[in-house]
């Protein structure tokens, strides 16, 4: 499994990923989940990828071997919005489909890969996209700022409650390892090093990228913070009314 | 969907159950989830179900008609182990796959349901089980003190940071509100009234038992406070030390 998170605030962008992969429990490897291309002063794109590792990875590589094309056609290094970016790399998951789909089905296996692309190309403001295994895809809006794939529930309410699109990226960068702090105590598939890369609008290069890893101090410590947060505020919150009937009579 | 939770303590027993079942979006109703059985001074049985609604109803059916067996049969009523009604429950969900298994796959639907088991028989300690779809069932230990069925993941994390086996009735009742308003706040296939129930150790006897709803001033006001305090904890939680790689250049 896979946790990947995107969001899309005004001030820019954020993005985290996990690294763990699993063929079963007694599979288990590390493999980073985050694709970057950038060209400083004309493009940023960040590619959060989970689901089957083997067809992410050959996303990539079409995306990779397509980068210098003899016939003139357009590349995401090349194109002039996000949104043909994303239409490139929902054309890469159709071809990986079209050699793998029905051999992964021979075996019973899904075709099953899920993609955040997110970014700024200049002329353009940053945008951040969700594309699905069918190679289609849905764009962010201020009603939904952020997208999550892979693993995503046990770290969706955090971000539910905290982050809108008024957020600071460092308010989102917060909250994101939080956010995979809850994933990985609750599912052993999720695993560090965490991924995590803030781009501020209209920078167009990426001034800040870290791997963190469990001897992160700040990671920890925001871990330890949070934790002793919540339980000091579950135990300020008042007892029920209905609280003389549970003592004992 | 569902979702229901019964925690394991040594102060008693806490059981929470939703009420929406779905069948698609278009299709939603209010079913409760939790069935509780008592014989005051003797027994207190609480049975929280998810999955198929036809199976898990077809179980219930299943235990009251086999209430007053002529056969001199054990039964739920008369069993003097909650290991032998945790059997007994098991044995009726095999009862409903014989009759409806073959025909719901025929459907292309799963045979799907998960029960939750607690209580105390007169003679024996408190005790709660895991039942599955096969009949077969698990029980808590005092490393794993609950169990969800349902649409579990939301509501995971705030239990697995609050609750141990030690904490007492009330706050397993206020952490599973919590774990519930994460739940439905994320996920609309789970809905209100919740049911709850809190057994206290030893009395053989419900003292307390409540339908929380929408208007429920108890549960708006912990909601309340437990999104301010969260939000206050975040906001006290020390920026990073990388920030200033963070800020505009």
């Amino acid at each position: 499994m896979t946790y990947c998170v995107g969001m899309w605030l005004e001030s820019g962008l954020v993005f985290a990923s996990d690294s763990r992969t699993n063929a079963g429990v007694d599979h288990i490897a590390t493999f980073r989940k985050m694709t970057v291309y950038e060209k400083p002063g004309d493009r940023v794109l960040v590619m959060l990828a989970a689901g089957n590792l083997s067809v992410t990875q050959g996303v990539i590589n079409i995306l990779n071997e397509d980068a210098h094309p003899s016939n003139g056609q357009e590349t995401i290094w090349t194109v002039a919005s996000l949104f043909h970016a994303a239409r490139i790399i929902g054309a890469a998951l159709r071809k990986v489909y079209d050699v793998d789909g029905s051999h992964l089905k021979q075996h019973r296996e899904e075709f099953n890969a899920a993609i955040i692309l997110g970014g700024q190309i200049q002329g353009e403001r940053p945008r951040l996209f969700n594309i699905y295994s069918a190679g289609n895809f849905i764009e962010s809006t201020p009603e939904t700022c952020y997208f999550q794939i892979g693993e995503i529930k046990y770290g969706k309410p955090i971000i539910d409650r905290l982050i809108t699109r008024q957020s600071s990226l460092i308010e989102g960068a917060k909250c994101a390892l939080l956010s995979f702090d809850s994933t990985i105590r609750s599912n052993i598939s999720v695993g560090l090093p965490i991924d995590l890369l803030c781009y501020e609008r209209d920078r167009l290069r990426i001034d800040f990228q870290r791997c963190i890893d469990k001897d992160d101090p700040y990671f920890n410590e925001i871990k330890r913070l949070w934790g002793e947060g919540l339980r000091e505020t579950f135990a300020t919150i008042p007892d029920p009314s209905w609280q003389k009937r549970l003592e004992p009579v």
